[in-house]
């Protein structure tokens, strides 16, 4: 139901592949914060990535870890967190808002992984209805939102009921007319699945993380993967593209390091977007415009749009 | 003239050392632009530093170099300049107003100092009296001016005769009554000269860069220095602190690495406040915390907000 029209503003053209701004700009400014988004609109960058989890009382909202992260969260007495808790879906909206989320504790191993990012006070979590209505701003309307919808197989208490959960987040894509200007991404494929009954013409995307030695984040891909909701790697000549497409998917999300030649090219067969994260290094950033992707998923997107003006190429 | 209160919003204090975002934030943002400045102050930076010339028709506008850069600048065609030029001080405000700021070049050796600048289009060089209406706010009423007189005793064309210059420049200041939240700086020190006899009550700081093997940048601290004025380093113990105290500044900033803890310690006991340019690595930074300086003039003002957060320390 996604028509290619729509897919158009996301896919590479001849001299352009898309810069994504991850969590707005998280080498810059607070993840997942409005003031992070506007700040990438601003920087010229026309799709933003975020996450979104929904409270207790089912407001979606931006964020990333299913619990409160102490490194990066202060309470009302200005303090940051011992240790990572509450569970976002046990809070409510308003018990969230009095958290502020606009610097990362100093000495902690996750700030300095962002030694540039700048320290704000006052940031809340930000409602997704509040990012959907930003872009409707005139100014803003070329705009789109590349969604990831949190949800882990094994902790099925971080989220509602999958159809429950997607009705929840939809709801502020329909109340702003967003359908064609939103993707929806998750590991947890089940979760597209329940988009695409839901909200066919919206499109969706597969992410993607292959099993590696030592993996810090949740593998999603392997035979019998909770993830992947019935389908198998295997059935698909081991070729991650056919099973996206296969899946009815219309962007294919690799960790970019997981992104061969041969994958790129069978991606292309299949007509997918290729949209890969999270690319900071200079080297990466030049080797995935060197595969031809379509987006460039970053938490520096200034580097990125650089790197590409330096290969001849843009952004929009 | 100054007053000592008016200082205390600049001299460090008990846990704090202000941070100057240099240009804006040139590691951000495109240098000496109204989106830098922006960025910078919802960056919760307090203090810009910036650079002024004045134009053919005598408006003073926030630019850096004596010519228009071919790196960071196009012309109405899209297309970067081919080389630097003309002077601003032969081009009228109107203009000027026909070149785009936003970009750098790629493949320029100016652009691939800063890899993270954002790139944009569309971006004017702004006329100093726009920033001056813009911090009247009354979120920004607590924001300060760091104002580089650009000037050079060796190529008097690029500048107007120093009384009629400096008149030009205080003009804005006075019109939007910003004398007690801006410092005047300046290389030529007799430019600082001319401002206290037109503006006794505005803080004055006396930029220095001693001689160094293949110094980068020009030299204005020597015996017979037409840039000093006058004055002499001998006459003074060869201690700048002193020479800086003796005629009459309330704020030194030398550049970072010529600072020494004894020469700091003689700024403090000539009561003068330090302001060191330009300081954008981690370890430089850090010294500088060491030496216990008042400002830290800085392309990444986030970084050296995290930095101070490290030590215990704020930046307001």
């Amino acid at each position: 139901m996604t028509s290619e029209q729509q897919l158009g503003a996301i896919r590479a053209a001849p001299g352009i592949i898309r810069v994504h701004g991850h969590r707005g700009a998280r080498g810059i400014l607070p993840e997942n914060s409005l003031e992070g988004f506007a700040f990438t609109f601003s920087a010229d960058v026309r799709v933003v990535e975020l996450d979104l989890l929904v409270t207790a009382d089912h407001i979606p909202v931006i964020t990333h870890n299913p619990q409160l992260m102490s490194a990066s969260t202060r309470g009302a007495d200005g303090k940051w967190l011992c240790e990572d808790g509450p569970l976002i879906s046990e809070c409510t909206f308003a018990e969230l808002q009095t958290f502020d989320i606009g610097g990362l504790r100093p000495g902690s191993e996750y700030g300095q992984r962002y030694p540039d990012q700048v320290f704000l006070s006052g940031i809340r979590i930000p409602g997704f209805d509040s990012l959907c209505q930003l872009i409707r701003d005139d100014d803003l309307d070329d705009v789109w939102l590349n969604i990831e919808i949190k949800s882990d197989p094994r902790f099925p208490a971080n989220t509602p009921e999958i159809p429950e959960y997607v009705a929840d987040i939809l709801k502020p894509i329909f109340a702003s007319k967003l359908e064609d200007r939103v993707i929806l991404q998750s590991f947890d494929w089940r979760v597209l699945h329940e988009c695409e009954r839901q909200a066919p013409q919206i499109s969706r995307s597969y992410l993607s993380y292959i099993p590696k030695p030592n993996a810090p984040l949740a593998v999603n891909i392997y035979e019998g993967s909770p993830w992947m909701d019935g389908l198998s790697l295997e059935e698909h000549r081991n070729s991650l593209p056919r099973v996206v497409a296969h899946a009815g998917g219309q962007v294919w999300s690799p960790f970019f390091e997981d992104l061969t030649a041969e994958d790129m090219q069978m991606a292309r067969n299949e007509g997918l977007v290729v949209n890969v994260w999270t690319v900071n290094e200079r080297a990466d950033i030049e080797h995935m415009i060197d595969l031809g992707v379509d987006g460039i998923i970053t938490d520096y997107p200034g580097r990125v749009q650089r790197c590409l003006l330096e290969h001849g190429l843009s952004w929009k």
